[in-house]
């Protein structure tokens, strides 16, 4: 049964990881895979576009470029391991967009500087969010507590 | 300068790597993307698909299904580090392909299982190997030696 929202269990896993993966495609079906700093509001994941010397600089970036062309988006949380008894992954296929209203980007804001103190200063009152909202969640091995 | 080619840093700092990031897009533009374990062998880069019930198995696979429908594909390897001065990645944009000669899959199970011992056991010798064949490299960061 397709889910679109994540269980506690995944919602703790991914809330724990630093660092996750997002696949963008261009409208041609280019893939295109980033690391990625986010944070997780209520189901739904935020990522900051970092500081560049002019705001018209992040449409050069590919990943901005395939969410306008295209807003399908694959989130990835996963923990590897040498012992593949403890790998496992929180997988999202979900929606992404730019165009959020100032009250949730300044929530996202504040959030991703609380997750990681460098935003303070990295990460700009106005710097544009993506937000990817979840269609549908689903996990495998060892997303448990105890890493 | 475009380059299909990775740097001796860059080559290093993929083959320390035990888990990367594939990306795979639908015909349709449903990006995707997955934790995969992988072996870099003379410039190209082969993913074992581990042991299944039954081979035909391997058909259902999100990452074959796109492969076989889309053969363009994101592949990463980064590193996190919360001191961000060591944050690195290598981004290769490629073209993937299952359709190996029986040579070139055998030496690709064989490095894989030296990578990976866990592999001498879930990787048989007969398991399909996707190819990919980098188009596009990038790097960013640090992609040193010591970390």
């Amino acid at each position: 049964m397709p889910r679109d929202t994540l269980t506690d269990e995944e919602t703790r896993f991914v809330r724990r990881a630093r660092v996750a993966r997002l696949g963008t495609a261009s409208a041609g079906g280019q893939p295109n895979v980033v690391p990625v700093c986010f944070e997780l509001l209520d189901g739904r994941i935020y990522i900051g576009l970092d500081s560049k010397p002019k705001s018209v600089a992040h449409l050069r970036l590919r990943r901005v470029r395939n969410i306008l062309e295209n807003p399908r988006v694959s989130f990835l949380v996963d923990w590897y391991d040498d012992d593949w008894s403890r790998l496992g992954y929180v997988m999202i296929t979900a929606s992404a967009t730019l165009d959020l209203q100032e009250s949730e980007r300044g929530r996202a804001i504040f959030a991703l500087r609380s997750k990681y103190p460098q935003y303070l200063r990295l990460l700009p009152d106005d710097a544009p969010v993506i937000r990817v909202t979840p269609i549908r969640v689903s996990s495998w091995g060892n997303t448990d507590d105890d890493d």
